[in-house]
């Protein structure tokens, strides 16, 4: 039987993951239920499962099933929840639409929201089976990585950045979660040689500074119905993004040289890199 | 050489905590400087240490030596830093002095106080150095613990409450992390028995409701100078306490039997646990 395509790849892999987060949530018999409605709220039912999908194809690379990658798979999409909750509050970017949706603080309200960011962070590192997933995990997501990012965001508001503290801000602020998914999948099966590890990182790089580059690019072209969030932000706070920076041609540019990039490293796997390719493509072409 | 009084091991302990945080917090060579000087500003210099005294305690129950006990209760004392920073937030008691400074968004912003605790939650679980205490943690602080605890507390506001309610959420909102920083410290030596294991948890439920209902106490009778935070404040937000419960009179005479219980409680670990029973002294005893 041949491989199953990348379509039908994914879309397994987001099933298998909405199935595992529904598992690991807590559920009606939680004692704190309005806490426990507004983590699921936040957290079920919609989303790429890009950072899931990265954690299942890495875990490919070094010869692990499916069942190993599920808990670090849950643990990286748990992540990526609590910081859109987080980072939609009134205090960060006061937003009110997030996957098609209300924002968790406009369907429940500011500190229920605040709250389910908190235990929607305590559960993923709760899901992690080893010491060194919750290492990579931590360092990827605190002041050094993705909290780190945010605040050099904030820090930005209203400045003139050069394209490299622009690269860096990113890097940080969604490239280190990215980069933590990689990891995390590729330590799934037996232990990654220098050189896949070394590989799978300068993926990681490339196709996390992809994702922000085609994001920013979105954020122009796309609109909030077909994004599910409010599209045309980044202009109406005046960002310094890389549509600023390169303009859309220029960017576009980019993104493709990342994804060449990417394909690159992937060259020394010898095909076991192939959902990951995959995933680089996916990231550069699609289009919300 | 006797061992050394309560007091003279207490202070080498908190010594020894404020070393350990100071070192694992990131410091000034970080890229988002002031999310770091955020994290230092909630974490350093201040406080009782409770929570990793008990780890401490706890971890010569099982002979551990207070090396082995650190990262644990740095990782105890980072997540209590954390909850402090986020319950002082404009969206939950919006409160304006602890440990007697400004708190920490007022003293820098909203939104750097938001992540300064989101990166002190990840810190704390980047220090853990097994799985097992991972999921300790997590299960502590998570939607049936401390964030489940805070979401009854929102939940209660401008409700009657009695004694059992009441119960539950202190002993999901102060107590379930009380009851982990016992556990870490005492997984951190030989593995306990299970009557030793038993017999701390005991303890721990006794010692943690116990420090409320005395918060209870001194909230009423303290002032806010001594207590380095807001005094008188569950009145003002007329709040269920121990005190409105049963009296100033009967919520003292709940301390001691409280006391008298994690007294019993450790009897049958034939003087190890006398750093814990001596904590559950200064629990009750302390006047801030």
């Amino acid at each position: 039987m041949p491989d199953p395509s990348f379509a039908d790849w994914s879309r397994e892999r987001q099933q298998r993951i909405e199935g595992v987060l529904e598992r690991v949530l807590p559920g009606s018999d939680a004692v704190a239920t309005r806490l426990a409605q507004a983590m699921r709220y936040a957290t079920l039912g919609g989303g790429k499962r890009v950072r899931a999908l990265l954690v299942y194809a890495a875990s490919e690379v070094t010869g692990a099933d499916a069942a190993h990658a599920d808990s670090r798979a849950a643990a990286v999409e748990l992540i990526h929840a609590y910081s859109l909750v987080h980072d939609d509050l009134p205090c960060m970017d006061d937003d009110t639409l997030r996957r098609g949706k209300p924002t968790c603080h406009v369907a429940f309200d500011v500190a229920t929201a605040l709250l389910a960011g908190d235990a929607l962070q305590s559960l993923a590192f709760g899901e992690l089976d080893d010491a060194v997933a919750c290492r990579i995990l931590a360092d990827a997501i605190g002041c050094a990585g993705m909290a780190g990012g945010q605040q050099l965001d904030l820090d930005a508001t209203g400045r003139a950045l050069d394209a490299d503290s622009l690269a860096q801000l990113h890097a940080m602020k969604t490239g280190a979660l990215i980069r933590g998914a990689v990891q995390l999948g590729v330590r799934c099966g037996r232990p990654p040689t220098p050189r896949e590890a070394e590989a799978l990182d300068a993926y990681a790089r490339a196709a996390g500074l992809a994702f922000q580059v085609v994001d920013d690019i979105l954020d122009v072209e796309g609109s909030s119905a077909s994004l599910g969030k409010t599209a045309g932000k980044d202009a109406a706070q005046h960002k310094v993004t890389f549509v600023t920076l390169y303009g859309l041609d220029g960017a576009r540019n980019r993104a493709h040289a990342l994804r060449a990039e990417a394909h690159d490293v992937l060259a020394s796997l010898h095909g076991r890199g192939r959902r990951l390719a995959e995933l680089a493509d996916w990231i550069v072409l699609r289009t919300h």
